[in-house]
């Protein structure tokens, strides 16, 4: 277990802060009347990132000055590591630039979280056993709960990069299409099921324009973050066959805030679960490339207490964003920088490890008790918020919190 | 019906050309070293609207001088209409501007033709009832053709943007996972059933942020596309439970160069069929709003003579792509100008009308004869030709080819 590199700012040595100097997020972030600009979280601050290459600290040929991190991504690996080891010297106890760098330090609760990158295309995966067990139970039986083609596919669908925002954006819970199993025609209105998925995101840092190799793939991933697939259950049941989600999937994506880099991430890796049915030699891990994040979801009813509703950790995935990624290139399919890869709803072997409510709930025969009441599915003013972090020695890196509260359906 | 628009350019008045001045389609070319730029066709030639823009004789704020469409679909119906008329007057048969005009003319044998516009996200529906009919008899039975959801739903999924690709751009054939009925496992190997599917691309000019109604959706559309959505069936056959088609469809898409505009097709306007189910509201048509445009596809094997193996019709739609658009909104699913939305293949009742090889051939069952042979499906070296006409009295109105030749699958 890798240990805490300390900074001379007191509240990155914290060992309850998301961000000491071993993380070094990327985010995007607004205080007072500047527009939105790239920036770093360091214990209770950001640092000003676009600033220091305005004055010449930095140089990245403008690219830390462009409000989003997509012109950074697309510089490559050299880049990102410069970046790294850089602002390293910068923040290090031992730093002879604190004079230079402290007014460049914004405090965390001044700013403004904006969406840190431009989402090309997001593509969701489904690559959790236990999450596929469970819905398989409850829509096909036990017998029939993974699908013939799972142990040998990464099963994954296009999503809507349209509909992904930043933590902290409300959701309107949406309308669609809805037919219970004892009405003979569809009836138009307010989904009765929304629910979360808890998931992390893969974001590509490097474009390829043919079938890529896992180990290519791995070092084309620039960074993760925490991801909620807002999904509506019975707009699903109904619109999924045969072609699979469409409008369930469409209303709200959220994602946290910052941007864990592949090289934060380092120190936590961890292998992808024993295979009962060998992978297909292109999709074969060379190395570990799963990640040991402990993960967690709260939900807030409008004016109550949080209840943690779940804990489970993103090693539970059966396979990791790199074999998802050279999948997804399988076909030629060229990728851009930019590209979202959701992991698909990450659940454990455990009642209290599942991260949906269809799951937590099995289906909404088994309401779970909150404060001030219980839950099958998302009611409206509810606030729903994920966690996750890499545990080191004294320490911990993390994403902030992806959060976003429910608003009514809109009147028709 | 309505009668050709006369211009003094000969060409145009040929009732063979795809480009009387009733069409003024919109495309991205490049001739000799100038970088591709936004043109017209008319008749045999283009016209270089980058350069009237520039020479000031088109004021639209320097849209026209972008290389693509996008920002000039932005500015608006207002502006898109502007367009038309001031063009129609540039190029008319009383035109005083002819001298003008002249030395911006390109003629089209010289021209490269582009992308015309950046597809922002891609999605594909499943609406001829003919073809949903076709592919579910052959998958699932006579009984059970359509999707109980069919007749209520214009289903659709997400696909690929990044995989788009103009008219001319050779198709590499995919390698995937692939599993006959009478396999144990899966094994990786190039596609033996890539196929085409027929389909018209509707293109969203006009952002949206919420619910739109059917009306709004064909207001914000801006023209339409040939588009043939490449699909490898073994792929997708092994792949598509539960989630959807994915590798199947994300090695090429391609599109004709030409975008009509909906302002071209406006004579051409036609209702959907008669319905045996009555839609939910928000689907319902006001007024026509599919358009009546021969379709036809042509296969030649390399060196041979091209035999044209499917004629159908837009017409046979049964949801509109004003219909699609608004359904696609439903759940609040923010829409971007430059959205790309398939129509689905679209089969007629005979046989001779069916828009992919699955449907021609009977899953392989039933060969077709064309020039030196037989095809089930898709073979190397293989062209395949899209064309689609509008009929007016004496005139028609055409999107160019959109062709594309299949290349071996890459060694492994």
């Amino acid at each position: 277990m890798t240990d805490l590199v300390r900074s001379w700012i007191d509240s990155a040595n914290s060992p309850d802060t998301d961000f000491p100097l071993n993380n070094l997020p990327c985010g995007v972030f607004s205080a007072g009347e500047t527009a939105p600009r790239c920036g770093t979280a360091i214990g209770d601050f950001i640092l000003d990132l676009h600033a220091l290459e305005e004055s010449g600290r930095l140089e990245f040929g403008g690219a830390l000055k462009t409000g989003r991190w997509n012109a950074f991504m697309s510089l490559g690996a050299q880049d990102w590591a410069r970046l790294r080891s850089t602002l390293t010297q910068f923040l290090g106890e031992d730093s002879d630039l604190k004079a230079a760098i402290v007014p460049h330090l914004v405090p965390m609760d001044a700013a403004a979280l904006h969406m840190p990158f431009d989402v090309a295309e997001y593509t969701d995966f489904y690559s959790s056993r236990h999450h596929a067990s469970n819905v398989g139970t409850m829509f096909r039986g036990p017998e029939n709960a993974l699908p013939p083609n799972w142990l040998h596919i990464p099963i994954g669908y296009n999503g809507r990069a349209s509909s992904v925002v930043v933590s902290g954006t409300p959701v309107i819970r949406p309308h669609g299409q809805l037919k219970g199993p004892n009405e003979t025609n569809p009836r138009f209105g307010p989904s009765q099921r929304f629910d979360i998925e808890l998931e992390m995101g893969a974001i590509v840092g490097q474009p390829s324009s043919g079938p890529i190799s896992v180990t290519e793939a791995f070092e084309n991933i620039f960074g993760y973050v925490l991801l909620n697939d807002w999904s509506a259950r019975d707009i699903q049941a109904w619109e999924y066959q045969p072609l699979g989600p469409f409008q369930a999937k469409a209303t709200a994506t959220s994602v946290s805030p910052w941007i864990v880099t592949a090289a934060a991430l380092e120190a936590f890796r961890t292998p992808t679960p024993q295979r009962e049915v060998e992978l297909l030699p292109y999709l074969a891990e060379a190395r570990p490339m799963l990640y040991d994040i402990d993960l967690e979801v709260g939900l807030a009813p409008e004016g109550r207490a949080e209840t943690v509703i779940a804990h489970t950790n993103y090693k539970e995935m059966y396979y990791s964003a790199a074999q998802q990624l050279a999948h997804h290139t399988s076909s030629g399919c060229p990728m851009r920088v930019g590209d979202l890869i959701g992991s698909g709803t990450i659940s454990g072997p455990d009642k209290t490890s599942r991260g949906s409510l269809l799951e937590i709930s099995w289906g909404g025969k088994e309401p779970i008790a909150i404060d001030g009441g219980t839950r099958s599915f998302i009611e409206d003013g509810d606030t729903l918020t994920l966690r996750g972090h890499a545990r080191g020695n004294g320490y911990k890196v993390g994403f902030g919190e992806c959060t976003g509260q429910i608003l009514p359906a809109p009147t028709t």
